[in-house]
């Protein structure tokens, strides 16, 4: 017998249908003897109508105001599976937010959490009923309702696992499960059996939209095991774990990219101790995050083009913000690029092994394909490179690592 | 400097245009000095599409869920209208029945309104703070939403009332008040300015949908003063108040009817001891309503003719339950018609006048109107009239009692 808490987003829970659907899944594991608690998002589209509410009727809104609002949706989801549950003889219940409650700070529309008090779901689980809890929002020290800022329904999921000493968090979704590769680009790709908690982050970071990075930060941080598996087939999916659980760990396990990226470069500017605070603290106060950065070593000594990637859509703030400083830098020019992709090798095998990064350079060279940046960390290699050769990128790397199925 | 308590129903709040028609006239009372709170139904339409997912899932559905589901459509719109009337620089919060809390007993989808929590609402109005409050829903001893039944909102907006000690509890409905009788029938008709509880009880149980019955029952209890206003005209509304406040009390105030009327005769049965509770117990175990009630004086002194009415959607059960009687009761023939309305003819003042139901028994006959069954009560007799005469009697009643409009 284990304890599994169900996790299950808006395109699972989209209308009467997909709710009967999942009402099926928690039978399943019921009738193999686990406890079950679930926790649901809103059906798809209905925060979105609520959002748009809130944006018409008011412009500087109160985010108090717009949790009220925006977490409605889950109270109707967890009520209508509560119903279905009952209906099929499986005792169930409904639990909002507060009623947990689940307790979170007081930063509306965007709340951590801070408990949840988990004794009454645990006692009636071990009584055998199924709590049916509303994802996505908490309850304020000021008794108000929280939400925690889109796609926090796979954070409320891992805390209510954490909470309840679940063995395992099922996370029901769109995909089947984490890939070598976006299947779509390099019909190769592998599903991954396990992955990391390390890794996991890294491909959220990186591009990856299966899991939300707050809520694997918050398993990695428990131990709490994850799996990410299909609402619509019915296949295994893929273990998120701790390294210690993966026993033959693969060098690479898997290539990610993001086409979300911008390069700016800044031409000859005065290379002197205090230049890189001048360019990337105004930045920073426009809240605009800084993702690679390449010094290039100058000739003279005296000046040094210094090149980094900012979000797309930050792009256009991000030069007005520079335009501003040029005179200031002693640059010469300000030049940006968003036809640029960044390609990235991961895989916590690599702190150990020497040359992950070589075949990379190597694969990617024996295409002709230029690397503009280079960055590291102790589980992944990235470079950026022109957007058009993304694809051939993907291929190359993924056939160089071994990753190809059979 | 007066309290106020102005509520709003489901076409008032239809979408986000009519809620900042509501803030509007939220704003004309907050500026001439009045405190106001605001209590809210759901957009219009919203509730029964929550109904309807209910009924989708499930047949036998416990209230709790069905609560949990169709509670969250006050819930938006009490955010919205915050929202609104922050953006026009009026401090404004919502309240959510769990979060006052409005106290319910347990009976789930009709409960019954305990206790209202209003030290904080009071607090926050004469500090200047406009709280604006789910209708419709509260907390059970369980910790659980309740709502109040359809219509529930009018009871919760009187309770509030009460609970704040306010003045006035303004209803904005899509009727501007209260009249003689149906202007779309009686053109002559004349909006009453005044109106007293127990004229507007006999009102409401008698077919005129302007106030939710145990609304007014509650105000009439506490003396809590009410107008019925429109929410789209800016014209006075009519108040419900105590009789001691309607100085020149006129005779009738109003004539009231209903379509949704059957009328069942028993032909012939067993005139003796213990008949009536054979007839009527049984109806009253199949839940249905029994009204008007006629027993003919019998020629032989053996057997009679037991005329009574239900509501026209209880026939048929009526019926059916009569039929298995018909043996025990010794009754010749089950006749019904459902071609009937009832006519009443209102007002506190005929208690002490003679005459009234006089002036109704001419006023027919002199029409050739056939008079079915009477009924009578301290304020109003009724009559049951055949149904093709009822506009008829309508306009002569009511130019009979000197109601039309100059």
């Amino acid at each position: 017998m284990a304890r599994i808490v169900q996790k299950f987003g808006g395109t699972s829970v989209a209308d009467t249908d997909r709710i009967r659907a999942v009402a099926e899944k928690v039978k399943r594991e019921i009738n193999v003897g686990n406890e079950v608690a679930v926790l649901l998002s809103a059906m798809s589209g209905v925060t979105n109508q609520l959002v748009a509410y809130v944006d018409d009727v008011s412009n500087l809104y109160d985010a108090r105001e717009y949790d009220t609002v925006v977490s409605t949706g889950e109270q109707v989801t967890v009520g209508l599976l509560a119903l279905v549950l009952q209906g099929m003889g499986i005792p169930a219940r409904s639990w909002l937010g507060w009623q947990v409650p689940i307790r979170t700070d007081n930063v509306h529309s965007k709340a951590r959490i801070k408990d949840i008090e988990s004794a009454e779901l645990d006692k009636r689980m071990k009584a055998g009923e199924v709590p049916v809890v509303a994802g996505f929002q908490g309850l304020s020290a000021e008794n108000r309702v929280t939400t925690l800022g889109r796609g926090g329904t796979d954070t409320s999921a891992v805390a209510l696992a954490v909470a309840l000493g679940a063995d395992r968090c099922d996370i029901y979704t769109d995909v089947d499960g984490v890939y070598t590769t976006d299947p779509r680009i390099v019909p190769h790709a592998k599903k991954l059996e396990r992955v990391t908690y390390e890794e996991m982050l890294e491909m959220a970071s990186l591009g990856t939209k299966v899991l939300q990075t707050r809520a694997v930060e918050m398993a990695m941080k428990h131990g709490q095991r994850i799996q990410v598996l299909s609402s619509f087939e019915d296949v295994p999916g893929t273990l998120v774990v701790d390294e210690d659980e993966i026993v033959e760990q693969e060098l690479v396990s898997g290539i990610a990219y993001s086409r979300d990226e911008a390069k700016i470069t800044l031409v000859s500017v005065r290379d002197q101790p205090g230049v890189a605070a001048a360019i990337f603290g105004p930045l920073s106060e426009a809240s605009i995050n800084v993702d690679m950065i390449v010094q290039s070593v100058s000739g003279d000594g005296e000046s040094t083009d210094m090149t980094f990637t900012v979000a797309e859509n930050d792009l256009e703030r991000a030069v007005e913000t520079l335009k501003a400083l040029k005179d200031q830098l002693g640059c010469d020019d300000i030049m940006f690029d968003s036809n640029v992709v960044k390609v990235s090798v991961i895989g916590v095998g690599m702190h150990s092994h020497a040359g992950v990064a070589q075949t990379m350079f190597g694969a990617l060279a024996e295409k002709g394909i230029n690397i503009q940046v280079i960055s590291t960390s102790e589980i992944k290699v990235s470079v950026l490179i022109d957007e058009e050769y993304m694809e051939l990128a993907l291929r190359s790397l993924h056939a160089a690592y071994g990753l190809d199925a059979k």
